[in-house]
C-alpha cells in the first residue's frame, strides 16, 4: 500500500500505476537520495527533533541499502512508486520506528529536488572532464601535424589558406567557451554553495524554500541549455571531419578503431561515430525542447507534470558524455593525408585576399582589379601565380614583379602576421599557451 | 568480429562500440525484420537467385530464432551490432551457409527501413484502437451526465452555458480528427500496399528504389507530427480536468482508483495522471524536435545519422498510447459534482449573450445596452434576472417584462437551437449520432 | 473607443495596447475577413435576421473598404484592435446603422477562426503550386543529363555508380510525397466542404460549433508540421547542391544569376541561395515550435494566447514559398560538370558491389572476397579493374576473365536493370512517366 | 551593381535577390555598424594604414550618415544588400575615395559579427532594466499586501496555507535568478572587455580570431536560451495570474487598464495582457529553437546560413522585453480580493501538515492519523477545527485540547518558523531584504 494512503479506499489502476511511476528512471538518483536523508538525520538530531541513537540506526541502514544497491541486491518495488519511498520502504523495514521519523520536516518535492540538484552537479563534473579530455586530444593532434597548410572555407567555398593547427585550435578555443559556459551553469543555476553550508551546519529550514524551490526549474533549463550549445557545437565537428574524410576532400583518413564498414559494400570506410555525434546533437536538442515544453503555462508550486523533468536530464547527459568521448577518440584516431592536401591548395586562388593586400590600394579598387585576374585565370584555368607580369599589367599598371612573392598558398600564409591569425609566429604562440594551460608536460623529447 | 570486416585489420573501440551500437533499442523490431527476411526468401527463390531448400532452411531458421527471441532465450550481442545483424548471424550459426544468401540484393539500410515501416504500421493501429476507446469512454460518461449544465469559458472567464454533454462530446469531435490526421499519415507515408503487393508477388527488387527509399524519413516526421498534435491536444485535456478538480472549481472528483496523495499532505487528492498526460505531452513535442533536427541538412541517401530516427518514435508511441489509455480510465473514474456546479452557476452573468439575442437590435447596440446592464449588476452584486424591470428601463426603454424568459442558465441554454450549439435537442442528436458511430449498442435497458 | 467598452471605464495603458494588438499582422486577412462578412450577411438576410436593403448597404460598403485597402488607401487603427474591428468599424463609419447588425450571431472568436481557415486554403494552393514548379525544373535538368554518371553517396562515402538523372528523379519522387503530405493538411484538418456548403446554402449557424471550433487549432498545427517537412526536406537538397558546387566535389556550377561573391574575397562564387534555403529551414521549424508550444496546455475554448497563432504561420509560408521558388531557380542554372564528374568517378570503388554480384556465390562470402580486392587496390594504389587476373585469382580461384566486363563504372551501370534501380532503361521510362504525368509537352522539337 | 561584381557577369534573379536579401532586418544594426566603423577607420589610420585626413572624411561622413538614417531620410537600397554595403556605399557616394580604404582588413563576416554582438549587449541591458522593473512592482506589490493569507498550492489542489507577500517574493526571487542568467550570457558569450579593449587601443587585428570568429555562435544561442528560460518563467506568472483572475478562483481583480471585453460577450473582463505573456513565450521558444536547427551540422566558418541568425534574437528580445513590461504593468494594477479570499479560505484542510506538525510523533504514524482525521473531515463536511476532542481521540488518543491552536490556517501560518518559511517575521524580513537591495527609498511616510 502507498506511504500517502490515509484517506485513500482503492488502489489506483494499473495503467495509471504504470503510467505515473518513475521508478524505472529515478532510481538512478539513490546514491544523492541517500546522501540528502544522511545529512537530513544529522540535522534532525542536532536540532533535537530526533534522538542520536534513532539518528545512529538511520546512518547505519542507510549503509546497508546503500551497498545492497551497489551490489546488486536491492529489490526496487513500482508499488512503492519512486526511488524515495523505496529507500524509505526499504529502510522501515530494515530498522523499524527510527525510520518513520526521517521524513519529518520535508516533502518528496524537497527531497527530489536536493537529489536532483546533487546528481546534475556530478553530472556537470562528468562533462567538464570530458571537455578538456578533447583539448587534450586536439591539441596533442596539432602537435603532430605542424606547418600543415590546409584551405579556410566559407561558404564551403575555398577562401584563404590556414594552418592545420590554426584550426584545430579554433575548435579548442571553441570547446573551452563550452566549458565556461558550462560553469557558468553551475553558478547561476545550482545553489552548490547551500548544500555544502547546510551540509557542514548540519541543519536543512523544514520547507526552507518553500515556493520558490520546488517549482523551480529553471537550473534544469539552463543545463540542457549549456548541453545542447555543446550538443550543437559538436555537429559542426562532425560535419566537418564527415567532410574532411569523403573521398572528394581526402583530407583525413580515419584509423579501424573509428570506422565501419558496409554489409553490402565492401570498400567502404564509413567515419560513423562523427555522424553520430552530428546526429545524437537532435536528441539533445529534443531533451531541451521537452522540458521547455514541460514548464511552459504551468501554475506554481509543484505539479505532478515535473516528475517528467529528469528523463530528458539523464538522456541529454549521457550523450553529450557520449559525444565528447567519441569525438576525442576520433581526434586520436585520424591521419591527416599530407601528399593529397598538398595536391589539392592550388585549386581555388586562396591566394587572391594576399594579391589586394599586396596591392595597397583602396580595398574597393583592390578587389576590383583582382576579381579581374582571378577571372583571367578561371579563362585560361591557371593559378594567380602563372599569370605573367604582361597579363596582370594589362589588367592594372600597379603590378610589379614583386608580386610573386605574393602568390601561392606559402607565401599567402607568411604574410598574415597580425594578433590571431593563421601566421606561423601566431600558431605557435597560441599552441604553446594551450600546452601549458592543459598542463601537457611534454618532456626532454619535444 | 564484424561482418563487413574484410579490409578491416583493427576492431573498433570500446567508447565507439558504445556509441554507435543500436541492439539495446532496435531488438524490439525482431518480429518485423524476421518478418521482412521471410517474404525477402521466398523473393529469392521465386526469381531463381536461390534454391527452394536453401529457403526452406531459411524460413524454419527464422521461425526457430523467433520462438527463441519470444521465450526470452536468444542471446542478442552487441559485436553483432544490430537486430539484423545479429538474426542474421544467429540463422548462420543455426543453419549454416544457406544463411550466407540471405542478404543477396538487399543492404542494412533497405532492411531497417522496411522493418521500421512494418513496426510504425502496427503503432499506428495501436493508436488508432486507443484513441476509439477514449472516444467510447467520453460518450459513456456523456450518457451518464444528461442535463447537466456547465459554465462555458473563453479566456478562462466565463462566457455562456454549456450542457457539459456538449462539452464532452466537443472532446469526442476533436479526437476523431486526431484520427483522421493519423489515419492520413498511414495514408501518405507509408507505402503500405507496395509492402502487401511486394509480398504477395514474392518479389521485392534489389535496390529497389535506391536513393529516395533509403534515405527518406518523412514518413517518420509525419507520424511523430501526428503524435505530437495528439499530444498537445491531449495536454488541454489534462489541463481542463485538473482544473475542474481542484478546490476552485469543484466540478469533479476522480476516484481513488485514478488519484495519488501527497507524502506529507495527508488531506491531498491529486488528479496526478492527467497532470502527466499534460507534461508527456512535453516529451512527444521533443521527440518530434529531434527528429527534425536529425534530418535537417543530411546530405542524401544513407547517413549514419539516421540511426537516431528510431528512439524517437518508440518513446513517442508508447508515451502517447499511455496518454490516451490514461485518459480515458480518467473519464471512467470520475463524478461530476451537481450539487457544486449548480450552486456556482449563477456568478459570471453567463445569460448576458442571451440577453443581447432577446433586445433584437443591431447588435453593436444591443451589446452597449447589455454591457451596462453586467456593470449595474456588478454595482449592485446581484444577477441580471434580480434587476427589476424599472432599472432596466432605466438603461434603455426596448426591455420588455418578456425579457425574463431570456434570464438564467436554463433559460439561457433552452434559447440555443441552431447547428451545432449547446441547446438540448442538438445536443442530444449528436449523442445519438455518436452512440451510432461508434457501435455502442446499448440493448433495451437503456 | 473600444468597441466592447460598455462596463469599462478606463482605456487599456499603452504598453499593454502596444503589447495585444494584432492590427499589424493580422490585416493580411482582410480579403478573407471581407469574404466571410459577405456570406455571413447574405445567410443573415436569408435567414430573416436582416432585411435586404441592410445586406445590400452592407455588401456595397465591403467592396468599397475591400477597394480602399487594395488601393493603399485605407487607413489602419490600431486603437481598433485587428482586422475584424477595423473593418468593421469603417463599415460603420461608411454606411451606419446597417453595419451594427452584421456582427449579429457570430463572436470574433469564429470570425477570425473562418478568416484564418480561407486563409490558409490559399496558402496550401500555393505551395502546391510552387511545388509543382520545382518538379518541372527538376524534371527539365534531367532531360538536359541523358547518360551522366554520377557517385552515389553513403555516409558521404562513395558507394555505387548512379544515373545523375536518377538521382533528379529521386528528388521529384521525394517533392511528390511532399504535396500529397500538404494535400493531405487540406483535406484533414481544413473543413473545406462545411465552408463551401455553407456558402452555397447562404447560411451559417451562430455558433455552430461552439467549443471545439474556437479552441482547437490542430489545422493549424498540421499545416505547419506539412511545412516543417517540406522544409527540412529541401534543407537536405541544400547540402547537397552546397557540397556539389564545393572545389573539392566540383560536381557542378551555379550561374552568376544564382551565386553572390564575397566583400573580400575576389575569386569566390557561392552558392549562397541553396544555403539559404538549408538555413531558413530552421526558421519553418522554430514556427511549428512555437505553435505547438503555445496550445500545450491551454484550458478548452479561446484564450487570448491564440493570438499568436497567425504570424508563425505566415512566415512559415512565406518561407516556405521562397524556399520552393529559389531551388526551382536554382535547378535552373547549374550547369554540371561532366569533364570533371567523369574524371573522378574511378576513386572510391564504385563497381565494387557489381562485383559481388558477379561472384554469384553466397553473399557474405563474395563480400569477404570483394573486400580482400579492394584492399588489394588500396596497397596498390590502384582500381579494380586494374588488377590482373592472377592477382583476383590469388585471392578466389572463382575470379574468370569475363569479370572484367563488370568492372568500371559504365559497366557497373549497364549491370543495374530491377524495377526502380539506376539501370539506363528503367531511369528512361521513370523520366517518360514524369514527363507525361507533370504535362510537360515537348513537341517534336526534342 | 553588387560591390563584389568583379568576376561576375550576369546579376542574380530577382528570387533570388528577395529570398537572400537583409536589409529588411539587419539595417536596426546601423548604429552598431558605424560605431564599429568608426573604430575600424580610427585604428587602420593609427597602424598606418590610412591617412589621418582619410580617417577625419570617413568619420564625418558617418556621422552625416547616421542623422540622415535617425532623421528617416536615408534610402536604404535591397541591390546593396545589407546594412555594412549601404552605409559604405552611401559613404562612397557622400565621401568618394576615402571611403574605399575602408574596408581594408576586414570582412563582412568580421563587421556584421561586431555589429550584432554590440547590439546584443546593448539587449541585454535593455532586458536587465526590465527585469529589475518587474522587481520593484512585485515588491511593491507586497508592501501593499501585508498579513493577506492565501491557499498555497500544488497539483492545482490546496497544499498549506501561506502569505501573499510571501509568494509575491517568491516571484521576485525568482527573477533574480533570471537576471543572474541572463548576466552570466553576457559574460561568457559577449567578449566585451575584448570591444573595449581594440576601441581604447584604437587597434583591430585583420581576421584577429579568424575562424573561430567568424562561424561561432554560441553567444547567440546562449543569449536565447537565458530568453526562453526567462519567457517560460513568465508564462508560469500568466497561467497563475489568469487563474487568480477566473470567477472560480477571484482572487485578484485586474483593472480596466489591463484588462479587455469581448466582442460579444457584454460581461466579460478578461485578462489579456497575461494570456499573452504565456502565449508569447512560445515564440521565444521557437526563435531558440530556430538557431539551434540553423547551426546544427553547419560545416565551419561563415556559411550564408548564418544570415538567419538576426531574426530570432530581434524577435525574442522584442518579446521578452514586452513580457517583462507588461508583467510590471498587470502587477501595478491588480487588487487582490481579500474578502473573497478570506471566505474561501476554510476548504482544502490547509492546516492538516500543522497538525501533523503539532503530534511530534514519527510522521509517517501522525501522517496516516491526519489523513484519518481529514477523511471523517470530509464524511461530515466540515473543518478539522471542527471535529471534537473526543472525535479525534476516537482516531487517535495522542489528540489533547492544545491541538486547537494548531488549527485553522491563521494558526497554521503562526507555526512557521523556519528560515525562508511564510512565517509573518520571515517574510517580513525577506520584504525588507529586498526593499534595501532595489533601494526602494519610502521616506518617512512609511
Amino acid at each position: 500500500t502507498k506511504l500517502w494512503g490515509g484517506r485513500f479506499e482503492e488502489s489506483v489502476t494499473d495503467a495509471v500505476e504504470r503510467f505515473t511511476e518513475s521508478i524505472s528512471f529515478d532510481k538512478q538518483l539513490y546514491k544523492h537520495d541517500i546522501m540528502g536523508s544522511r545529512a537530513h538525520a544529522s540535522m534532525l538530531a542536532h536540532q533535537g527533533l530526533m534522538s542520536c541513537s534513532d539518528r545512529d540506526s538511520i546512518l547505519q541502514g542507510l549503509d546497508e541499502i546503500e551497498s545492497q544497491i551497489e551490489g546488486g541486491n536491492f529489490k526496487w518495488r513500482t508499488d512503492r512508486e519512486d526511488v524515495h519511498m523505496n529507500i524509505e520502504a526499504a529502510l522501515t523495514d530494515l530498522i523499524g520506528e527510527p525510520a518513520k521519523k526521517l521524513h519529518t520536516a520535508r516533502s518528496r518535492n524537497d527531497q527530489v529536488l536536493t537529489d536532483f540538484r546533487l546528481w546534475c552537479r556530478d553530472a556537470i563534473d562528468a562533462i567538464l572532464s570530458r571537455i578538456k579530455h578533447l583539448q587534450v586530444a586536439l591539441v596533442t593532434l596539432a602537435e603532430k601535424n605542424e606547418g600543415l597548410i590546409v584551405p579556410g572555407y566559407t561558404h564551403l567555398q575555398r577562401a584563404q589558406p590556414v594552418l592545420l593547427q590554426h584550426l584545430l585550435l579554433a575548435f579548442v578555443e571553441q570547446v573551452q567557451n563550452l566549458l565556461l559556459a558550462t560553469c557558468s551553469t553551475a553558478g547561476t543555476g545550482l545553489p552548490i554553495d547551500r548544500f555544502m553550508t547546510s551540509k557542514d551546519l548540519g541543519f536543512t529550514a523544514p520547507m526552507s524554500n518553500s515556493i520558490d524551490a520546488v517549482s523551480d526549474r529553471d537550473f534544469v533549463l539552463e543545463f540542457l541549455s549549456a548541453n545542447s550549445i555543446t550538443a550543437i557545437h559538436l555537429s559542426r565537428v562532425g560535419e566537418e571531419w564527415v567532410l574532411w574524410a569523403s573521398e572528394e576532400f581526402g583530407f583525413l583518413t580515419p584509423s579501424d578503431r573509428v570506422s565501419t564498414g558496409s554489409s553490402i559494400m565492401p570498400q567502404k570506410k564509413n567515419p560513423d561515430p562523427m555522424e553520430l555525434v552530428r546526429g545524437k546533437s537532435a536528441r539533445v536538442v529534443g531533451d531541451l525542447v521537452s522540458l521547455l515544453v514541460l514548464c511552459k503555462g504551468l501554475p506554481l508550486a509543484y505539479n505532478r507534470d515535473l516528475q517528467e523533468d529528469k528523463e530528458p536530464v539523464f538522456d541529454s547527459v549521457k550523450t553529450v558524455i557520449g559525444m565528447l568521448e567519441v569525438s576525442a577518440e576520433f581526434a586520436q584516431n585520424i591521419t591527416f593525408n599530407r601528399e593529397r592536401i598538398k595536391a589539392a591548395l592550388p585549386a581555388g586562388h586562396l591566394d587572391a585576399t594576399t594579391l589586394a593586400d599586396y596591392l595597397g590600394i583602396p580595398f574597393r579598387t583592390s578587389h576590383d582589379i583582382v576579381g579581374r585576374s582571378v577571372a583571367l585565370c578561371v579563362s585560361k584555368n591557371c593559378q594567380l601565380q602563372d599569370l605573367s607580369l604582361e597579363e596582370l599589367r594589362s589588367i592594372n599598371p600597379v603590378f610589379d614583379k614583386d608580386v610573386y612573392g605574393f602568390l601561392g598558398v606559402e607565401n599567402a600564409i607568411k604574410k598574415f602576421c597580425s594578433y590571431g591569425s593563421t601566421g606561423a609566429e601566431q600558431v605557435a604562440s597560441q599552441l604553446q599557451y594551450w600546452i601549458n594551460k592543459l598542463n601537457l608536460n611534454r618532456g626532454n623529447d619535444q
